[in-house]
């Protein structure tokens, strides 16, 4: 998505070979009218899908969640990362390793907000070394719902992430492609996805 | 606003007469028409105010402000509970006791997006005992901008949140005001902005 990767270019900053810092338009700062065009290329790719939940992690996913949701007409729901007082119901979690805040989440769902009759959508911001979609699919699947794929806002190609979800058999769309964040600059992968669209 | 009370009323729980949960279509599942429908009642509420930034605090504030800030055409910060390893710059931080999550988190804005130029307008899901919102407000008059007021989605009318804001000098709109949650029932504030809005 060329807005996107524009940002991206205009207003990211790579700070090492491994880490590119968004906060100004994505996971700190939240640019609405570049999350609406998110949202709406999400929406797009898996209209056909007939989605009935969008689904991601809070925080830095619920922005591009909520605007894909808001464009499905469908309700999305955000895993917690830790248990409210409020959460009282049964739940299904799963252990996340967060590289980027060092540190092992559990992520939660309350059970009463997805059936097996769900067709889901995973959103979330970045994909690096996958362990947060994986463990987002874990919980998912708990419910007996089915997995249409994942949005990705911006994957980062020289990790794992992709071919872990791939290789266990999910379509991934993910609207930015990063092929190294070598020398202080970014290289989008350049392929069919990130030179065909918008 | 009747819509929001009508949601309060027929999807949210009272767990006790201090707490009620709406993890149903506002803090863990979210009804993206329902956040639609709040963004532009903050955004009529506060436009001649001449907003420049949408501030909350994440997760849960996220939703309604980031509808906001898309109706009013500015951006969106949601301040951090805890540091990620892209958070390299200079920061605002306060410290904020959470009564539901029983626990103190130091919350945080870096320092290069707000500057003392700006008009902010703070949005957050609850207002109960005012920590969060008094720990915002702290943040953002460190940056040296001006602080329009509060857009609060449901504000507990029988706790002290409310009148400390008001006392501080700060403008508080509250789209649900609740008067008591007793007897297991949600029972609103009967008078001008609860029942004369949509």
């Amino acid at each position: 998505m060329r807005s996107l990767e524009k940002a991206i270019t205009e207003r990211g900053l790579v700070l090492s070979e491994g880490v590119l810092k968004v906060d100004t338009f994505l996971n700190h700062q939240i640019d609405p009218a570049l999350m609406s065009e998110i949202g709406k290329e999400f929406a797009a790719r898996f209209r056909r899908e007939l989605i009935t939940k969008v689904v991601t992690i809070e925080s830095s996913g619920i922005a591009p969640a909520l605007m894909t949701a808001s464009e499905l007409g469908v309700e999305l729901i955000f895993a917690r990362k830790k248990k409210s007082i409020t959460m009282t119901d049964d739940v299904y979690t799963a252990d996340v390793y967060s590289f980027t805040k060092q540190e092992t989440n559990t992520i939660t769902i309350s059970k009463s907000l997805l059936t097996s009759t769900d067709r889901v959508l995973l959103i979330d911001d970045f994909l690096a070394n996958g362990q947060a979609a994986l463990g987002l699919a874990s919980v998912i699947k708990q419910s007996g719902a089915s997995i249409a794929g994942f949005g990705i806002v911006i994957e980062k190609s020289f990790q794992p992430g992709r071919q872990k979800l791939v290789d266990a058999g999910y379509r991934v769309e993910s609207l930015a492609r990063i092929e190294t964040l070598s020398h202080s600059e970014v290289e989008f992968v350049k392929n069919e996805m990130a030179s065909q669209s918008l």
